[in-house]
């Protein structure tokens, strides 16, 4: 199947780019509301998976341990900026368990907010594992293990307790398979397994409207993704797609994006789940698209789905402060 | 025309994004020898032009006037990295007429190179518009106008005489239609025109071969294209697609790109031009293909191709170094 176009950059007036994809919203039920593009491949979910990758720390009783609220689960559930704020939440997890920046086995990163270098070079500093996207979501695994009474060294492999619990808690939540066999290296060094969008969003559908799941964890998943909503700078950053999505209308929407242009989108209240894949990769396309959809399942006034179209159909500036084109979505032809 | 997949991103074995896109090679003589996908819908070339719209600078006198060697012509044909050496080169072009930073019109930015990022914030300093990556083009813009007597101010306008020269000399080139209905505003605020592939490609077919250009103007086009294979530093950057191939073979290939996945090259020697884009505007793809196009069009040794075709099918790793999948050119079943 070929994807259908699903954005497109223009300049000057004419279409310069575009970019395909696929993407899938679901009911409570899991049931198939809209669906465009190739949904039935796997595919990798990469960062956008990570709030079901947090639920053995709160599952585990870890999260409770250590004295964690909103903000210290929304950074396990994170990609973030690298941020002094989020740098130093992460240390404070790590704290909470005895364990400093070393037992981190995500890899040293830049802040992926140029400001946030810029900051972090001007005070002198060099970058550390915590600057990674992903030091809160590791922390949440350190903490685990150390509440688990598991030697948390190695937690980034296949083998290790921690990552057999992710795939336990997956393949309930996804019905998908999660083998060697469907496994990838993710850019923080754990597992990421090839699952179909229909899957991943199904997935998100069970963990917001707790349908089929043990109490423990329907609880733990509400309060993972209730977190993000509360914090949202703490799952991404400033100026980042998930943090405006989710302050757009706080409480009512939950938006996590991932490498390679997925991005996932859950609207509690209407009990929707929504799933992208940009076929290229790219960030602008997944953005604009989860954007777009939210706008158009969430149950709102005429303001609040302007603002969100907004995030969907946006002006491009350059460095000048001229407006040179537009990032807009296609209208699209090929729904089933 | 759908544009057929040309490069794909792998992880774990399996596909994880891929890219469509078009691409035209031509003789000398500007006959195809190889196209795929839509190459005449017009696109705009944005930076991949650059060497043609620095020919006024020469054309005009002002380079030599300006003791202008090859780095200096290499950087008025740069979209350069804001490395200190590069915006050393962009002040010193400009004292050369008597001016300075503020004579431009680029804008400021950060260094594109993030290692450049670090420096310039860790030295306390503030970018500049010297650090824009068009800097080099634009105090080319300032040198021609000083050197011919007009007002410089406003260069970067539509209706300012330097702007008026590269239409002309575009259009001399490529045979395209140069006007406000096909103009957009390119990323440093100067116009860029939507114009096929073919007619860009042949556009460098000519600027390479002399052939239909008066003599005058093909001496400096000549210059130009052999500055930059001489100064690759100077025309991208540490790391950068076109610095590393044009080091691949020293004088045989020219090597430009372009923002939103256009790339362009010409093997003077064969007598050969390129021009690709990405359909999605993502540089990985267009560096990718380039470096697959060069390695089978120029004529040269097994370990020389082998060392192009490892720019187009290479490795990628993650924040820890290890190996999580690759960037690889797809065989492409659509030539015509």
């Amino acid at each position: 199947m070929t994807n259908p176009v699903i954005v497109e950059v223009t300049r000057g007036g004419r279409v310069e780019s575009r970019h395909r994809g696929s993407a899938i919203v679901v009911d409570a039920d899991g049931k198939t509301l809209l669906s465009f593009g190739d949904v039935d491949t796997p595919v990798f979910p990469r960062s956008a998976a990570k709030a079901m990758q947090a639920l053995p720390l709160v599952e585990s009783g870890a999260a409770d341990a250590c004295g964690f609220g909103n903000r210290e689960l929304a950074l396990a559930c994170a990609s973030h900026s690298g941020e002094r704020e989020h740098a130093d939440l992460a240390a404070k997890m790590l704290a909470a368990v005895g364990r400093g920046e070393t037992a981190l086995e995500c890899g040293c990163q830049w802040p992926m907010d140029q400001n946030a270098t810029i900051a972090l070079a001007k005070s002198g500093a060099d970058p550390s594992q915590l600057h990674n996207n992903c030091s809160g979501k590791h922390a949440g695994f350190v903490c685990a293990a150390c509440h688990l009474g598991i030697d948390h060294a190695g937690y980034i492999n296949y083998d290790h307790p921690i990552q057999g619990m992710i795939r336990d808690v997956m393949t309930d939540l996804t019905g998908a398979h999660f083998g060697v066999d469907n496994c990838g290296t993710d850019g923080c060094s754990i597992p990421t397994y090839a699952i179909p969008l229909t899957a991943l969003a199904g997935g998100f559908a069970k963990m917001t409207s707790g349908k089929g799941l043990e109490p423990q964890r329907a609880t733990a998943a509400k309060r993972l993704v209730e977190a993000c909503m509360a914090e949202p700078y703490y799952v991404a950053g400033t100026k980042r797609t998930c943090t405006r999505l989710m302050k757009t209308l706080p409480g009512r929407i939950f938006a996590k994006t991932g490498a390679e242009g997925v991005f996932c989108a859950v609207l509690p209240e209407e009990g929707i789940s929504i799933a992208v894949k940009c076929e290229d990769g790219t960030q602008r396309a997944a953005d604009a698209t989860v954007a777009a959809l939210i706008a158009r399942y969430l149950d709102t006034d005429a303001d609040t789905r302007a603002a969100l179209m907004a995030q969907a159909n946006r002006t491009l500036k350059n460095w000048n402060g001229i407006e040179v084109g537009t990032i807009r979505i296609v209208e699209n032809q090929d729904l089933r």
